[in-house]
């Protein structure tokens, strides 16, 4: 089949059909719905989803073209701006408009999709190569920084924005324009020639995923290339160190996820494509023993990853201070689209888990009410209050303590439009019996299993606010098929219609009628965590966290006279839920002062009578102007 | 008085006869003594004294050559090597040659200093400029770049390296061409020109050093306006904020010493000399408190500063995480530098328990036994086995765990040997009525007051290891006299001759007679002390320190069985004194593993029975293989 062929082939108008989706390995445990066979209903991520397109599209493209980062694919090489990266911005806004499109089929969207591609593929050389930043005269040659320039990465975005265009618009001149960039990649980097790799991993799960569109196995030769290639020190040793990059160990060798987080992320969802499309099981147990390591080892309570600022790295094991937690919106991107793999590929609830803290304590944290402003990195401890950025600033990276529209290196707004138009797509899967729900949310689900069997499911729901989920069954064959529900792992006492289920995936298979409602209850009551004995920075601390939701304590919400940081939380008295917020109880320290801060080890400093203090979700903190903040709370000594 | 008459005048014989010595205030409480007013006698300070010259310099020069940065002076700018502040290391290393010259007459320094002098100041412009790498054909422009360029910084380097050498071997080539070098700078910088600052503090103290050397008050007046621009935003806002390089506030604002730590103790160094020269007793005040301020809530409890590794700066008061704690050598360099000229100022013993702090347990940790590897950052907390580097390595700023014999900015070597070579001057002072001792050592003290008494003292101690010190009068004038002594602020229930005394400075005014030994006893007693509770990376935990020393836990002093982060310390069991080391109890306790590491909130992990385990001083870390460390001890829960 050539690659026409695919593109217009049954399997493809399919997926159109269907609203298109990320990732759709051709093996595994569990199938990919489309966006459209998963509509999210008014709640909390509906919401999310609405303010991307009607709020964060706008801005976006808004400052792409007042950056310029927009301009310089008809810009001349002296006046290109931004970063060495900055296309990607381009072209995971091009990718986000493409599920919005798939999802929604708004002409609008497709309008404003076609301006931008026509624009970008402009820019693209008679070889198939496009990046701004390199090969033009006063430019950096082409392929002269593999460390920093960023210009596989770079490709990796523009394939994965022609890819998301194949699923949800179907063939055009987007697909083709990369098409004939991944070929000119293939030509340049494929055995023979250019034995090397990216600074930052992206091109892997991309090549996979167009090999996937287009059925050319050159595509997935060329990921896999690049995946064995990696870990054999071809990069330059650098400052940060080649973990920075990955390139210290082989995929297959690494025991845990390391180095810079947004690039391990990506790495290894490329992995996992790679392997899933080879049948490569020892690469498929690698990443998902990496994966288990740093989930256990190096990941924050919110689900966030990337511990220090400096190289935006995962740090040692256990090394997860929430002081100047950096843990990146991106990462958290990038950590859902690796779960989301290894959930297909291997049908492990516990993926979902992870893929449902970090949407409710990193994606859903990011972004302001208004989808126009962003946190670039997700501390979990606020020391000092920030100030606001101004709405016209453009401000570098992660300096910000506050939400900002824009940064030099604006990666997570792009990002978070991608993740939030294609939302749906993690809600549920298929397999060759039935549907698995893994997210709960108000949705209505209408799906065919592969045998043809139509299934129509509405999740009624508040969740997170309550725990009782209704899964109202709207379609149903006459033959028995298999529902499958998540039940968290931190749902102790979960019941299903009533009866006792225990945490992991539970299979309800029988005939259904049309008309019935399943009832799931998952217990969200509040409850005190705290941490492996040697994440020592947390040591003596408590978290509240309720269903999968962390909660804080923010400065607004406490007595003016008492500072945060003198407060201690008495665990003995229950936590009392309340509507929209949990009363936790706290008593005052007075910290004595002295001009050294080290003392001779002496008992613990008097506590006052206990207060009720509001605890509220972690991802609505810094919502009411500048406030200091904290997730881990000190414990008072008596417990 | 002309430049030339200072430089040849009686006060300028004098400081070259005692030696010379780092920072001589006009005026302030206390003055200090030269090199060789006071010879260390073997022991603690003398050996890496000893080492300094024997190793060190040796190891220095042979990378300065190796490096490039020394060929740089008479490379063509093509070839130029080294980032843009490598000729400071040659400046450095300069100033410690000299202060080396001063206490030993050493003519093979000299030789050394002189062959280094010829090629560097063959490099200098006619107009006095001088820097290898800008103005040149094919370099940036002169201050083009004053936020990264460090012109300035170099300039102040050079002076500094000119000022040691007017002051120990007279008059020479360097100090004519730092003149002129100095004479360009206020040209370009002074009124009606530049109206800005350098990104990195240090033309500032040295302007005013070189001022206190010629009697130029140009100088002084130029290091003025500096102090007065600095804070005023005239450097552009860089990712790091301008708070990076203190050109956030201005210095009679700021609360607190902030921002890149070396920067900010360089900086108000050159405050405290600014304010000094010119009677401003408000400026004066502004930095006492803000270093107040930095020791009460920005200071590990090895005197280090600097919490972050991203700008090697100082975080939010009480964020001192020991993990990654940056801790800077130069940091170290810099705040025993600040601490001192605070001292001469202001008198207050306080400054001199921070300088033996930090000399202890900073200056002390970098370098390795033989004087040719050096610690960048100091951590408090090594989690992970590091690797040695090898002998023939320039490693990356503070990459490497362990010592290093080079790095690419290789500021640490050069500073450490400027500071060994003069570290007799921060032993004693005197002023109108006697002689006050401020650190302990076995030294010989050989002075003249103001007034023409002579007067001799021995210091003989084993100190840190002993608290006992004899002061031994060798010679005395006919007069009463007072000795001061400096009672460390740790040293609860310390006696002066059998009797009683109190922290702070202790005055004996009386006669005394050559041959009559005072006896200080300090108690050295090992001692468990806790942080603020503000601090929360080290809640729940101890630290063991003895006398100035702090103790740390290392992993090759435990069972092979039982990990390092398994153990707690258990306070209730008194630490025991042994030759070296402390014993302490420990409890080894077994941590659960969890997939997911936060869990419900729990009883206290089972502890085993206690074993006792050697603990030794923090700056004998990581000297006997590769090893994890801990400051900072958690305890165990029954307290």
């Amino acid at each position: 089949m050539t690659i026409e062929e695919a593109l217009t082939s049954a399997a493809s108008r399919t997926w159109i059909e269907r609203g298109g989706t990320p990732a759709t390995p051709g093996t595994g445990r569990l199938r990919p719905l489309g966006l459209r066979e998963v509509t999210l209903r008014d709640g909390f991520w509906h919401q999310r989803q609405q303010t991307n397109r009607a709020r964060s599209f706008a801005h976006i493209e808004h400052w792409l073209e007042r950056a310029g980062w927009l301009g310089n694919f008809s810009a001349p090489p002296q006046e290109r701006r931004g970063r060495e990266f900055s296309d990607t911005e381009v072209y995971k806004f091009l990718e986000a408009m493409a599920w919005e499109y798939g999802r929604t089929r708004d002409p609008g969207v497709e309008r404003r999709h076609r301006a931008i591609v026509a624009r970008v593929i402009a820019a693209q050389q008679p070889d198939g190569y496009l990046n701004t930043n390199f090969g033009r005269p006063g430019q950096q040659p082409r392929y002269s920084d593999l460390e920093w320039g960023h210009e596989l990465y770079s490709f990796g975005h523009l394939i994965q924005a022609g890819v998301a265009a194949a699923r949800t618009f179907g063939e055009n001149e987007l697909v083709a324009a990369v098409i004939r960039a991944a070929d000119h990649v293939c030509d340049v980097f494929g055995p023979g020639g250019i034995a090397s790799v990216c600074g930052h991993a992206e091109i892997e799960p991309a090549l996979v995923e167009l090999y996937r569109v287009t059925g050319n196995r050159r595509y997935l030769e060329q990921a896999r290339l690049f995946i064995d290639r990696r870990g054999h020190r071809t990069l330059a040793d650098i400052e940060f160190g080649r973990s920075y990059f990955q390139d210290d160990v082989p995929l297959r060798e690494a025991t845990s996820l390391r180095g810079h987080a947004v690039r391990a992320v990506y790495l290894a969802s490329g992995a996992v494509d790679v392997a899933v499309e080879t049948g490569d099981t020892e690469l498929l147990a690698a990443v998902a023993r990496q994966w288990r390591h740093a989930v256990a080892r190096r990941t924050y309570l919110t689900g966030g990853i990337g511990s220090r600022h400096q190289d935006e790295a995962f740090g040692d094991d256990f090394f997860l201070p929430p002081d100047r937690a950096y843990s990146e919106t991106c990462a958290g991107v990038g950590s859902v689209m690796l779960a989301w793999r290894l959930l297909l590929a291997q049908g492990n609830p516990r993926y979902a888990d992870l893929i449902e803290r970090v949407l409710f304590n990193v994606i859903a944290t990011s972004p302001a009410d208004d989808g126009t402003r962003f946190f670039y990195a997700n501390t979990l401890h606020q020391r000092v209050l920030g100030t606001e950025p101004s709405a016209d600033t453009q401000v570098p990276r992660a300096a910000s303590t506050l939400r900002a529209p824009w940064f030099e290196v604006s990666c997570c707004p792009t990002n978070l439009a991608r993740t939030f138009a294609s939302l749906a797509a993690y809600v549920a899967t298929t397999d060759d019996d039935g549907v698995q729900i893994h997210q709960y949310t108000a949705a209505g689900i209408d799906t065919t299993l592969p045998d043809g069997r139509a299934i129509g499911l509405e999740i009624e729901t508040d969740y997170p606010v309550s725990g009782r989920i209704g899964i109202r069954i709207t379609r149903s064959p006459d033959t028995p098929w298999t529902l499958s529900l998540r039940v968290p792992d931190w749902a102790t006492g979960a019941t299903l219609d009533g009866l006792a289920i225990t945490r992991g995936l539970v299979r309800t298979r029988r005939h259904f009628t049309a008309g019935e409602t399943l009832v799931l209850d998952l217990p969200v009551r509040p409850r005190f965590v705290s941490a492996d004995e040697r994440i020592d920075a947390v040591r003596g601390q408590a978290a509240l966290v309720r269903g999968p939701v962390v909660y804080c304590l923010e400065s607004v919400d406490i007595p003016r006279d008492v500072p945060l940081e003198d407060l201690r939380l008495d665990p003995r008295i229950e936590p009392a839920d309340r509507d929209g917020h949990v009363l936790a109880a706290f008593r005052a320290t007075k910290p004595t002062s002295h001009d050294w801060p080290y003392q001779p080890l002496s008992a613990s400093p008097e506590v006052g009578s206990p207060m009720r203090i509001a605890l509220r979700p972690y991802h609505r903190w810094a919502r009411r102007g500048p406030s200091t903040m904290r997730v881990w709370m000190p414990l008072t000594f008596e417990r």
